[in-house]
C-alpha cells in the first residue's frame, strides 16, 4: 500500500515530452535580466489598454451585453463576433465573402490560432500520417505534429518561401514509396514566417493550390494556412491569402489570431474551413472545452464594432516597423563585417532570421548560446529547432529526435 | 480537378460524431420559447456583473496589471491566481495546503474544468483503456471518453453515490478478464452530481481511495474527482473532497471550476494532480493552446484578492437554494399523485433527477420529449444519455452506440 505504483501514461503522452518551448520559457524565467529575442511575447508598451478599457465600458454599461459576456457561449464561438470576422476577412482579402465562398458556418473561434492548428491536427492526423512543412518552419507546430505521432516531411525553401519544385518532388517521392495516401496536409505560414521572416510569393500561392488538388488522389490534401502575422505588414498592403486562390475553399484551411494584432491576453483566434472539417473541429472542441472564453469574444466584438481595431493595427505597424528597422540597423552595424553572416529583411511580422558561418554552433548546448545568455544577456532561438527530422518511421519505432545544428 | 476528393479524417474523429450535447443545444436554438431544464446555462440574473466591473476597474487603473493581463501568460496559468487557488483549496478543505500535500506546482489553470478533464483523458487513455464511471454520470465526460476510444465500464450507484461493493466486484471482474492493467481511472463527481443530484458519502470517500490503491497492481489507478458543484451547497458546509482522504495525493486528480460559482463566460477551471501528471498535462496543453485566457485569470485574481468572491458565492447559494426548493415544490404539487414517479432531493448543485415508470419512454424520439418541447415548451435531458454502453470491445470493433432508455 505504501509503495507507489507506476503511472501508465497514454502512448501519445510519450510523443510530447521535452518541448523546446518549455526550455526557452524556463531560460527566460531563470534569467530575468536577459533581453529576450526568443519565445515571442508581443511589445508590452503598445498593448491596447485604452481600447480594451473602452470596450469593457461599453460592454458593462449595457447590462444585457455584460450578462451575455459572463454566460456560457457556444462551441463554435459568438455569432456576433463571427459575423464581424466575415467582414474582417473580406476587408483583408479585398473581396466580398460570397466570392470567397465563406459564410458564418465556416468560421470557428478558438483559444488563439494555436488551438485551431492543434484541432486540425487532431481531426486529420493518425500516427504515421504525413504533414509537409517548410524547412525552417514554426517550431511550436512541429511540437503539435510530434505530439500526434505524425510524420513530418520537410520541403526546401528559398527567398520566396516554400519551393514548389521541391514540394512536387517530395510528393512524387512519397508516392513512389507508397505513402501518398498518408499525406493529409501541407502547413504554410504565408506571411513573414516565424522564424524566417519570409513570405510565400503571390504566384506560388496559386501554384500550391493547384499542386494540392493535383496530388489529392485517394484523399484530399489540405493546405493549412497559418496567417498569424498577416496584418503586421510594414512595407505595403496586406497580401491576399492562399485561401483566396481557392474560391471553392475545398483545399485550404486558414487560421488567424488577434494575439499579434491586438492582445494575446484575450486568447482569441479563429479559422475558416470547409463545413465537413468545421463539424469535426466542433465535435473535438466540444469534448475539449465546449467553447473558448466568451468574455474575450465579446470584448473583441465591441472593439471591432466600436471601430477601435483598425486604428490599433495601424499604430502597431508603426511601432513594429521601427523595431524591425532598429534591429536591421544594429545587424548592419555589428555584423556586416563578419564574413559568412547574413540575414533577411522581413516585410512584416516579428522575426529576423540570421545565418552564421557553418563552423559556428548555435544550439542550446553551444558556447555561443551560453555566452549570449549569461555574458551578453541576450537570448535567441537556435535555428535547429525549426527543422523537423523525418525518420520515415512510425513514432514507436523512432529514436529520440536528433538535433540538427543550423549553421 | 473539379471533382472533390474525399476527406480522410483521423480514426479518433469517427469516435466523436453526433454528441448529444449538440442535439440539445440545437433544440434550444430552434425552440427559443422553450423553458430549458437541459444543457446547463447558469442563472442569468445572478451573474457577477458588479464584481467583474470592479475587478476590471482595479485591473485597468493600474497600468502594470492591465498590461500583464493583455500579454501572454504561461501554459500552467498565472502564478498570482494559482497562489490564491492554493488558499482557496485550503479554505474549502479546512486544512493547510501542506497537510494536503499541495503546492503551486500541482495546480494548472484551464479553460473551464472541461479542458482539465479532457487533458487528463488525453494523457492517460489509449484506445481500449478503461475508465470506470457511475451509472448515471455526467454525459459530456462520456463523450470525452468515447472521443478517445476509451472503454467505459459502469459501476452501480445508490443514494450515497457510487457503490463500493459494485466498484470492487467490477474491478474483480476486469481482473478475471485479464483487463485490470487497462484500468486507468475512476471518474467521480463527488458533490451533487450532474445528473443525479447525489453526493458520495463521506465514508465512501475514504473507501474509494483505499480501493484505488489496492487495485493499483501493475499500474496506478487514478480517481478523477470532478468537483464542479462543490461550492453550491444549500443545506450545510462544503464537503471534504476525496482528495483530502489521500494526503499523499498519489491516487487522486481533482478538478474544479469557476463556471458555476462565478461566471462561465470567463472559462476558468483548474486541477490538482501529482507532479508527473502535471508535467504531462502541461506538455499536452502546450501543444493545444499554450495557455488559457490570461485576462480571465487576472480578473479572477482581482475578484479573489479584492474579497469579492466568497460574497458572491454566498449570494448564489441563496439564489439556487430558492430555485431548487421551487422545483421540488412543483414536483410535489404535480407529480406526487402519479404512481411510480419519484425524484431526488439534492443538497446542492443544479440538478434534480426524476424517475418515471418503466413503461414511459423519455428519449429524444419519445412522444414525451416531443410533447414536452413542442406542446408544454419545457426541455429536459433524457436519462438514457447518462448511461454508458460497455461493449467490451476496442472502438474499431464496436457497433454504433446503442441507446438505453431510462424509465
Amino acid at each position: 500500500m505504501s509503495t507507489r505504483s507506476n503511472i501508465s501514461f497514454s502512448k501519445k503522452r510519450t510523443w510530447s515530452h521535452d518541448l523546446p518551448i518549455s526550455f526557452l520559457m524556463q531560460q527566460g524565467v531563470e534569467n530575468p535580466g536577459v533581453l529576450s529575442l526568443a519565445a515571442g511575447l508581443v511589445d508590452q508598451s503598445s498593448l491596447p489598454i485604452e481600447s480594451t478599457r473602452q470596450a469593457l465600458e461599453s460592454l458593462f454599461t449595457t447590462p444585457k451585453m455584460g450578462l451575455e459576456a459572463l454566460q456560457y457561449g457556444t462551441t463554435a464561438g459568438s455569432v456576433a463576433l463571427r459575423t464581424l470576422l466575415l467582414s474582417h476577412i473580406s476587408n483583408l482579402e479585398q473581396k466580398p465573402a460570397d466570392e470567397l465562398g465563406i459564410t458564418l458556418d465556416n468560421i470557428i473561434a478558438t483559444t488563439g490560432s494555436q488551438q485551431y492548428l492543434s484541432l486540425v491536427g487532431e481531426i486529420l492526423l493518425d500516427p504515421g500520417d504525413i504533414c509537409l512543412v517548410a524547412a525552417p518552419t514554426y517550431f511550436v507546430f512541429l511540437g503539435v505534429l510530434q505530439g500526434l505521432g505524425a510524420r513530418i516531411v520537410s520541403v526546401e525553401t528559398d527567398e520566396f518561401g516554400m519551393r514548389m519544385d521541391s514540394l512536387e518532388s517530395t510528393l512524387d517521392m512519397l508516392e513512389s514509396q507508397g505513402d501518398l495516401a498518408k499525406v493529409k496536409m501541407i502547413y504554410v505560414v504565408s506571411d513573414y514566417e516565424n522564424p524566417s521572416g519570409l513570405s510565400l510569393s503571390i504566384d506560388r500561392r496559386q501554384q500550391i493550390v493547384d499542386i494540392a488538388r493535383k496530388w489529392s488522389k485517394s484523399q484530399r490534401i489540405f493546405i493549412l494556412e497559418d496567417l498569424a502575422y498577416r496584418e503586421l505588414c510594414y512595407d505595403g498592403p496586406v497580401t491576399p491569402s492562399i485561401r483566396s486562390f481557392d474560391p471553392s475553399g475545398d483545399n485550404v484551411i486558414l487560421t488567424q489570431t488577434f494575439s499579434k494584432s491586438f492582445s494575446p491576453g484575450l486568447r482569441v483566434g479563429f479559422g475558416v474551413a470547409p463545413l465537413e472539417v468545421c463539424a469535426a473541429i466542433r465535435d473535438k472542441k466540444g469534448n475539449d472545452d465546449f467553447g473558448s472564453t466568451n468574455l474575450s469574444q465579446h470584448i473583441l466584438t465591441r472593439v471591432m464594432s466600436d471601430h477601435l481595431y483598425y486604428d490599433h493595427v495601424a499604430t502597431l505597424r508603426n511601432v513594429y516597423r521601427e523595431k524591425r528597422d532598429c534591429m536591421l540597423e544594429a545587424a548592419d552595424e555589428y555584423f556586416s563585417d563578419i564574413p559568412g553572416v547574413h540575414w533577411v529583411h522581413p516585410n512584416g511580422g516579428l522575426y529576423v532570421w540570421m545565418t552564421l558561418p557553418e563552423s559556428i554552433e548555435t544550439g542550446f548546448q553551444s558556447p555561443l548560446f551560453e555566452r549570449a545568455v549569461h555574458t551578453e544577456k541576450v537570448m535567441y532561438v537556435p535555428g535547429e529547432l525549426f527543422y523537423a527530422v523525418d525518420q520515415g518511421l512510425p513514432p514507436d519505432e523512432q529514436l529520440a529526435p536528433q538535433k540538427i545544428t543550423c549553421g
